[in-house]
């Protein structure tokens, strides 16, 4: 048996996060976070959890009665959402095209679900014909599908053509928001999206831990008249909906802490405007965009869906990816991240999300990542680009 | 759709936490949840992960290398546990002795799982005899046992004799330590207690969000050996040893900020001692416990069973417990709770956990209750109640 463990003071580097998220969390968040608690069922709280669901109905735009903040990462309420609408012998329809899609259909198999696919790439969009035939092949019960893919930079367009195709065919929609809430357009209701998730730690720039969810009626009912049990005891929605409904009965305890921080987060994309904070993640991204082109790199995706909160920067050939990933971190305390499965290797992704979506942060990462490409030998035009992102932040 | 909301700064109640939890969050923890975030995956993180490990470890007084938070609330680490134990035509066998061992079950059939009893009444703990016949009737393969009834303020004694029971027919123990670990003896190895898992907001004052479990070997081989995935994703340890084990692959983001939070509770823990922690709580529950009954109030539990953490009191006849509840809150900011289940309205929970756990609050519970219930009309001495607090805190 171990003796007293002797672990000092936590200093943490002073990091600036461009990678898939975390993101560089706002100081009045983190502010919030060192609020001392009250309880859970504390009548302060509860007022506090009202405050919560109208502001994330704000940013999800929506009027849901069931949007609520998942006891968990992203990953939890990615969970909430599918093994609560997919019950043993559902079919859920997932896509192929990034490493979310995967996610997803693990979830689903989990559940009791069958799961079937609709193909694209990694590093491309679905194609609404594609989501018509495998509707037609398949019937699926749920569709799944990446509104912004964290592993590919990818922006899925043409939502309400997917949503029209699914629910042409009685089925339900799930929408991963994970890299777009609150820094990229989603419209939840006008879309006509049943489900949507996101995580608190990427365009909402709030630390991790309490993951925005909404339902709108129809997919609450399909929940609420299940013939089975969620499989999850934790993340089940009609026991979570007594004590985030009329109720306020305990299920378990909220993570108070990480409440009060989403609440300051939301607070801060009410303070912006959602419409006004979509486009400073659209000028802020496109900054670095300009800058990292016009020094001679590539984005993997095209302009038609790329996407402003994660940026996929094309490796150029004979650049080592992860040694320029360890000389950013080290010599500029900044992080990116590589690729992943399909796109190991060939890509970076460069988040611009939230607090991090500052024209400071664009200009460090261009002006840190050429120099770590011209350590590598590789040849690009440092001053161009920075000269392109300036100019493009209209300075 | 709305508006942007129009919410204001965040200013919750300064209360004092005597309730079954959350507790006081000691200053040191809530200046860790406000340092700014690294990425999950950063080199700094790793090490801060294996600190984390290495001071639950401590905590719990085990050598079991998987040790972790799981991220989420302690139910989450509580369905970890009984998730990735039971596969489906598993019999689990838990206690009918209070609010959560019905959760246990819960837990347990959603995960495939038979579910059969071994009972005792609300407030009192398991009798091994019961539990041995228990098992030659069912011959289950998990045992799951509360170690500490946070609904009841019972703490079981004879662990050993349990757990030595379970492994005389093969089985696994869990144990639920959500009100113990930290502040009530707990010695996972030497009581050979297979799987043991805890809240942070609990004895250890932590805000709730990433939750202590253990399991030694043998449960992990099970774990990693079973025929049917778990049917979390979310917490599927098969998957979590990957990031948490010497792989550090990617599974989900962990919830970084409760991670740092967790990691400054767990060193406060370590600087004073486990032993001397749960000498403290004895101490300062018992003076608590001296003050109540000199004022003429009845513990619930006897003390071979009381459990220092949890303080069950029995409502006086003739007094309303929602209203004395009430009057603390608004009168005294102070929070205590009611009863539940079987012992709805019958009995007052009074936490005295952690940072709670001290003097000043013992003595300002005991003052307040005493207010309280003499605004009701019952007959208590109020001063020599505190002056039993005072005594027996050696003031």
């Amino acid at each position: 048996m171990t003796d007293a463990p002797d672990v000092g003071e936590l200093t943490p580097p002073d990091r600036t996060l461009m990678g898939p998220g975390p993101s560089d969390v706002h100081p009045r968040v983190l502010r919030a976070m060192s609020t001392p608690l009250v309880g859970h069922l504390d009548p302060s709280f509860v007022a506090v959890m009202d405050e919560v669901q109208e502001l994330l109905r704000y940013t999800f735009r929506t009027d849901n009665q069931w949007t609520i903040p998942v006891s968990g990462t992203g990953s939890a309420s990615m969970e909430a959402a599918i093994g609560n609408l997919v019950e043993p012998g559902d079919t859920m329809l997932v896509p192929t095209n990034g490493y979310f899609g995967g996610r997803m259909a693990s979830m689903a198999r989990r559940a009791g679900g069958e799961v079937v696919h609709v193909d694209a790439p990694w590093g491309e969009p679905l194609d609404p014909a594609d989501v018509q035939d495998a509707f037609d092949e398949h019937q699926p019960d749920v569709l799944g599908f990446v509104h912004a893919e964290t592993s590919t930079g990818v922006r899925q367009p043409n939502v309400p053509e997917l949503t029209s195709i699914a629910h042409e065919h009685d089925a339900y929609v799930i929408a991963d928001c994970v890299t777009s809430l609150g820094g990229v357009e989603m419209r939840v209701d006008e879309w006509d999206v049943d489900v949507a998730y996101s995580g608190p730690q990427k365009c909402l720039s709030c630390p991790p831990g309490a993951s925005p969810l909404t339902l709108n009626d129809r997919a609450m009912d399909r929940v609420l008249s299940r013939e089975t049990e969620p499989r999850s005891w934790y993340l089940d929605l009609s026991l979570l909906e007594g004590y985030w409904g009329e109720e306020r009965a305990y299920h378990h305890t909220a993570p108070i802490t990480n409440v009060y921080a989403l609440r300051e987060a939301l607070r801060l994309v009410a303070e912006e405007g959602i419409e006004r904070r979509w486009e400073r993640h659209l000028d802020v991204a496109g900054a670095l965009k300009a800058g990292l082109e016009t020094m001679g790199l590539e984005m993997n995706a095209p302009d038609e869906y790329w996407l402003p909160s994660l940026n996929a920067v094309r490796v150029p050939g004979g650049v080592d990816d992860s040694a320029v990933i360890g000389y950013l971190l080290d010599a500029y305390d900044l992080e990116i991240a590589s690729g992943l499965g399909d796109l190991s290797g060939e890509i970076w992704r460069i988040g611009c999300m939230g607090h991090s979506a500052r024209p400071k942060n664009v200009t460090y990462v261009t002006a840190a990542l050429g120099d770590a490409l011209t350590a590598q030998g590789a040849d690009v035009d440092v001053d161009a680009g920075l000269a392109a992102t300036s100019e493009h932040l209209g300075e």
